[in-house]
């Protein structure tokens, strides 16, 4: 009776007996031989079937199994240095669990749309299953990072009354005759909860309903969000710069294997330590015109202003004190140059533009009340929020990060729709 | 010059100068002396502030600070068994950050509706507190757990285009002119996952638009679901014993203290290790009718039969094979008796009700087929889901797990409001 084993861990196992359940990635027919890849989600075994070495119902299996059949097979594990993984499988027994019809994915290449259609099957290549385990790799990443050093995870609502930062992009449901629409962001929310943690963060999918088709945007993405109470603009950036050196060095510690399937240079990747380089909105601007952008002060980065900065260094750069004007009402003024906020975003190198948003947020409840009206938001929809500078306020900082951008980088991804399961685009909720 | 220090850990600078940037929670004016008790989110500690050991702003600052200001105080740390938590601090100085408006929460009782008005300011109160710890270490065994089980996270969408179990209790929003409803559930999808993976769970918040008061639902609750291929009813059930045993014996580990604060009798959780009793619904019906309840065959259990099957053990008890007409559509029959599902139900012991739903899933093209349209589901929308079944389909099983309900049996909660930072029920959207 052989047991249960995973291509991953199937070493184990050598020169015994080993079941592996899997589905038909590929096969070679010559006769008497055939050579099936198989794979079960941890790896892909190749195993032969030898006529000889099998009842004549299991090798009849082997030759009748199409791509993407389910089959559990049995058979001896051998090392072998030429099979990818360094071991094979000489096969006692198959059996189909289901015969696949006609796979609709095949070598030749398809269109992005009619990948798309199929993304429910299309997540089964090695490239995309590579893709996935490194998204796992990166989360995981962001909860230990923040849990071994004093975040508590404070899952803040999807659901709200009122808009963080403006209503265009917003999706709206009604909420039993209210209006009720879908969080851009769980920051305000944290901001309440770091008076009773110190130190949370809030982890889940936000939303913004933009007509835009780019490859940097989804219109449902997963953001991180570390909120810290007694915390200022550069602690704000500290915290930025360990964060995303942790994460890269520990998808290149865990998940080398994916990242060679996706064929990514990591040379560049490994350089991704603290400290990184800082620049000043005002310096951002400065070397910006003197390459030649044709840019006013005040104005935002676009896509070729955030890669020409990322091109300064091999590491992500961290741009901080942004016009007041152009960031959220929230942000902290510099108390030296109102007209700049304490803020801070984060440039991927190699032109991922900014993973990171964030800065200082007002402590004082006087200003934040000008700001909400300046900003014609509902003021009785922020009266919560405005509490906060009432009860025990404080210097308080942090930041998002954002997921998919994250995973693009790392994985070195042309387009963000490949960064999670089932993208939300514009146009595009099937499947 | 004295370090930044936290309560936690403060018992690493005895007899040095600590700094502890906090929240003052309560005060017991003796004129001279001054007896601070400070809040810094990892725990409590007791400040004295003697008038002839600081300078006299620093102590007339200890006078005047009012409950929840925020305050930043240095001073020695001195070992003393009778102070919460082992140490206390006697200050050298002591600054206020704000000083707080009277704070509306008082220690005399207030009713829910206007703690729930104020929840923004009600999450820093000890038991609340408590609370929120132990949510977060709920997630975080959870996510362990399948981690370090070779389940690999993959995030599925929120913006849906269908129905996974009828139409009139999903939350519907605007999708560029088609309609997107809030996820309930996010199995479907993992189930195509699991054919990349092999073992996939997802970990998201889920909506249910139903108008209904109770003190076990809410309206937005996170669900962790895990889901594997090659797996049926008996290994789902395994996967859930494992689970929740190891969820409840890392709380009970790791955060005693604030189940403590909640005056949590821990001795009931401490039984629950695997293996959990196991009861058929036929079986759990026939209980029920002796005991008297009024109930026939095909009936859901009502919270009092919950009650009354949980009775039955101190651990979790597993029900199992419920009718087909009152599970799902994507459940597979029980080959033996098609009238009975491959389902399995997790009631958690005293009263908490049902934590876990789940089983196996259909894995027969023609079968699935025939169910949507029993169901009367739009079969379009389906075609990804039913294509599951022609490419490689497998014996599948998984289920969801309610964090929210978890939390509040593992903390020993009558109501299920006060397990989540913001809470979303019928009228309650704010803050």
């Amino acid at each position: 009776m052989a047991g249960r084993a995973y291509v991953e861990t199937v070493g184990q196992h050598e020169g015994e007996q080993a079941t592996i359940k899997g589905w038909l990635y590929n096969k070679t027919d010559k006769g008497k031989l055939q050579f099936l890849l198989v794979r079960d989600g941890t790896g892909i075994i190749q195993a032969v079937a030898f006529r000889d070495d099998m009842p004549a119902e299991a090798f009849k299996a082997a030759q009748q199994a199409t791509q993407e059949s389910s089959i559990i097979m049995t058979g001896i594990v051998r090392a072998d240095k030429r099979a990818p993984g360094g071991y094979e499988l000489a096969l006692t027994s198959l059996e189909i669990v289901q015969l696949a019809d006609p796979y609709p994915i095949t070598p030749k290449d398809h269109g992005v749309g009619f990948l798309m259609d199929h993304r429910h099957l299309w997540l089964r290549s090695a490239r995309q299953h590579a893709i996935l385990k490194v998204r796992a790799e990166v989360i995981r990443a962001c909860r230990d990072y923040l849990d071994d050093n004093g975040f508590v995870l404070v899952d803040t609502p999807i659901l709200t009354p009122a808009a963080c930062e403006g209503t265009s992009t917003l999706f709206e449901t009604d909420y039993f005759g209210e209006s009720a629409y879908l969080a851009q962001s769980g920051q305000l929310y944290s901001e309440a909860s770091i008076a009773s943690l110190g130190k949370v963060y809030c982890f889940g999918p936000t939303f913004r309903a933009e007509k835009s088709k780019t490859r940097r945007h989804l219109l449902e993405f997963w953001m991180v969000e570390p909120e810290m109470a007694y915390a200022d603009l550069d602690d704000c950036i500290e915290l930025a710069e360990g964060f995303v050196a942790y994460i890269v060095q520990t998808v290149l510690d865990r998940q080398k294997a994916q990242l060679e399937v996706l064929e990514r240079d990591t040379t560049l990747l490994e350089k991704v330590t603290p400290p990184f380089p800082r620049l000043s909105y005002d310096e951002a601007v400065a070397m910006l015109r003197e390459q030649g952008h044709d840019m006013e002060w005040g104005d935002d980065f676009g896509a070729p202003e955030e890669t020409a900065l990322a091109q300064k260094s091999d590491k992500p750069v961290l741009i901080h004190r942004f016009p007041t004007q152009s960031k959220a009402f929230y942000m902290e003024p510099d108390p030296e140059r109102p007209e700049l906020s304490l803020s801070v975003d984060c440039l991927a190198p190699e032109g991922y533009g900014e993973i990171i948003g964030g800065g200082q947020r007002i402590a004082d409840y006087d200003l934040l009340l000008t700001r909400v009206k300046e900003h014609k938001l509902p003021e009785e929809a922020f009266r919560w929020y405005l509490d906060l500078r009432r009860y025990g306020s404080t210097p308080h900082s942090g930041f998002g990060l954002g997921i998919e951008r994250t995973v693009a980088w790392i994985c070195g991804l042309e387009h963000i729709r490949e960064t999670i399961s089932f993208p939300r685009m514009l146009h595009r909720l099937y499947p």
